[in-house]
């Protein structure tokens, strides 16, 4: 081991192999439920620095985890507990290589931070629509090796689909150069697209071509109360029928999700909370390339249309920029109103947006029925049919007990009942070590079999991130 | 081989193994240059007879050639000369599984012609965008196999981005059932995308569901000329700029390609045919999902500040739908024109569009100092860097002479300089057995030996579509 150091230490410099101190940074979570514990942590700091270490690794048979930000949900970018792996940083590889703005791309280094990426596209006059939570630490290297999702899929789509091209250090250390920026090219298997979302398993993103759009004229966002879950859904096809692809964001609430925002954040605004018979809200955006005039007189159409159909009882449209942070400042508040609430179960489910009231429906009273005093802590994308379908303790509860006592069979409910509506167990967040034995369990075992063939095909010393996403029997 | 007949005749009855009389519907390729010979062609009705006859040649070592409508460009799609092939037609499977407004999906089965699916779109309520010229002939599932482009994808994107599951038939004759019809699902590897585009060699493509949009409100086309082919980019930026969305065509033609249209076709009105000075013309099309009168001055306002800007020079827009056609149509009559005045040469190539014009104006001066009196047809799907480079022998010569003497040369020059643009040597029609060679010329090592590692691991028998795209070295 040693030797594989002394080698490593030769390739990145001796400052950049990091054996001893707090390495919690990369060895912990995001989320502090699991800690694992690295052979060494090692920061690259350019593509051939990278395919020199994988090389390295691989000559001795020492596995890598890469990793970006360390902010994925589903623990895939730490160490395991055994202290021979190698944690494999991206964060150096921190550059800007190109903007073509006639091409509407930008290539840049798989450690760039997503809001820096944003901010870049923003100030040569474009939009990088990938939004996400973790948008200030996350980076693109890890979004694109997780398929993250966000606030603007409903338009924009997943990170899969902003991708034109990447560069990719192969399980053998060898660099495959795929950033060409085009937007057709029919050669050959679809490398990228596998590259994507197999996080860090198959191949160690180093770089990608990303597409750029034009910046809106105007976005604006609304707040509506619907009456019901179906209710929502028709509001849904009747903002794509009248904004077509101006609609860039479609989020649902729940009345109990929005309580706890009220509740533990006196300070925010939240609309239409103290109406009881508001069962859920509506967040939408509409995005326009003519003006602000123009947006208003589309939005408050649709609003307006919404109300005579019935599926909108009341509605704000916020005025201006501050109002419409305020709005989205609550819809990203949930997560942290229910971790002021205390310990919960967490869902990140799609299913079919035609389904989800009576998924929702079905779920909600099988819960109901199966633990009693449960509280479901419901919202999400559903524009993108994504929900995160949260379970909290009954109120007053021991929050740690009931997490002890009935995680499991919660999350078994939960996850037969999205199999049953041939949903996803994982909508965005992807499979990490987390859910490993949910994917054995609900992926088809001919899916299952073919995953391990590729894995096998590519990386036949199972030296990337070995046992994340699939295990190989 | 009498036993394997046998059994194919009990799996999809007799009347559906074909092995005398005319079977050049199934033998000749599209633009009737290769011919081959089937063991049989075999026409099962549903995927359990497809997995059944994928069984059945894996038991006997037979190989099987998957095939849709037969339009492809590339020869991928008809069995080779050996007369051991199945061909495996997938036309029968044509059935309109079910259409899900508010899901804004459909399901469908991979023989379903492209046409009837915009058709069935369209009945509903919606748009099915995806249009090429084989469009009455074409099947979904060889759109699919072979990741067809056209002409709406600089907007809605190739075949792949319109598609969110699939049902496959394994070379092992199991079913993978993934048509869930899910817009966000990060549950291992992405096999969706690794089947499309694969053009029938990792697995069969038994149906698919495919993304529904709402229909525009109004949709108008523009026809303008520009004095440069670097004109035509800046205006694709404004475009891009003015209407966003809303964009949903930019076709370039060239001077000589729209002269052939003009010559072979007097009936046709080519506008600014007689002006010398008009190099290059543009089609644009924009669809608005408020009204025609919205769409025509957010047209015309674009077309304004082009002329200002001096990017175009003149320009029409069509005043109704029967004029839309017409433009449209000398369109799709450059490839008609080009068949008319003789044999060519064609290339369906791309380039980031920032570097085409620098493309374009060093491989016509190459060509024209190479090969004395060649002259260029050129046009394409600008607005997504896809251009058909083609060539044509000089005036009054021999074609076919021609063709045996230079058209070796001749693509060698052409996608030597496409592989130093970064540009792709088959932006839409894929490889097929046309192009395997230019697969291993023009594409990385590294690329190749991944490809190679995915069929050897999916299809380690060799039994689906063999040597087409990757050949197994």
């Amino acid at each position: 081991m040693s030797v594989l150091l002394d080698r490593l230490r030769a390739i990145v410099g001796a400052a950049n192999v990091l054996t001893e101190g707090d390495l919690s940074a990369w060895e912990q979570d995001w989320r502090k439920r699991s800690r694992g514990k690295a052979l060494a942590v090692v920061r690259p700091g350019d593509t051939q620095q990278v395919a020199a270490v994988v090389q390295a690794c691989a000559a001795t048979d020492t596995s890598l985890v890469p990793q970006g930000g360390n902010t994925g949900l589903a623990v895939g970018s730490i160490p395991d507990e055994s202290g021979t792996q190698v944690l494999l940083s991206l964060q150096r590889l921190n550059r800007i290589r190109s903007i073509d703005a006639a091409n509407l791309t930008m290539t840049v280094e798989a450690g760039c931070v997503l809001q820096t990426l944003q901010e870049t596209a923003r100030n040569a006059g474009f939009l990088f629509p990938l939004s996400l939570a973790a948008e200030g630490s996350c980076t693109i290297g890890g979004n694109l090796a997780t398929n993250a999702g966000g606030t603007q899929v409903v338009r924009y789509g997943n990170t899969r689909d902003l991708c034109l091209g990447l560069e990719v250090v192969t399980p053998q250390g060898t660099v495959w150069e795929g950033t060409s920026g085009l937007r057709k090219d029919n050669t050959g298997y679809d490398l990228r697209d596998l590259m994507i979302g197999s996080e860090g398993t198959l191949g160690v993103i180093t770089a990608a071509t990303m597409k750029l759009y034009p910046l809106p004229a105007a976005q604006l966002t609304a707040w509506a109360a619907v009456p019901s879950l179906e209710h929502a859904v028709t509001l849904l096809g009747l903002a794509h029928r009248r904004l077509g692809p101006g609609l860039t964001g479609f989020e649902v609430m729940g009345k109990f999700a929005l309580s706890l925002v009220a509740k533990h954040f006196p300070a925010l605004r939240v609309p239409f909370a103290d109406d009881d018979a508001v069962p859920y809200c509506v967040l939408l955006e509409n995005s326009d390339s003519e003006s602000e005039d123009h947006a208003r007189a589309r939005f408050e159409a649709l609003l307006e249309t919404a109300f005579e159909d019935g599926c909108v009882t009341d509605a704000v449209v916020a005025e201006n920029l501050t109002q419409a942070h305020q709005l989205w400042h609550v819809r990203e508040s949930i997560p942290l109103a229910q971790a002021e609430e205390g310990l919960n179960i967490k869902h990140d489910i799609s299913i079919a947006v035609s389904r989800i009231p009576a998924f929702v429906a079905e779920t909600d009273a099988l819960l109901a029925r199966e633990i009693p005093g449960v509280r479901l802590v419901n919202f999400g994308h559903l524009g993108d049919g994504n929900l995160h379908y949260n379970v909290q303790a009954p109120d007053g509860g021991d929050n740690k007990a009931f997490l002890r006592d009935h995680e499991d069979r919660i999350n078994t409910l939960v996850y037969d009942a999205v199999e049953k509506f041939a949903g996803s167990f994982s909508a965005e967040h992807g499979v990490g070590s987390l859910k490993v034995d949910k994917l054995e369990k609900h992926k088809s075992p001919v899916a299952l079999e073919m995953m391990r063939a590729i894995k096998r095909g590519l990386d036949p010393q199972n030296i990337l991130n070995p046992g994340r996403v699939i295990r190989l029997a």
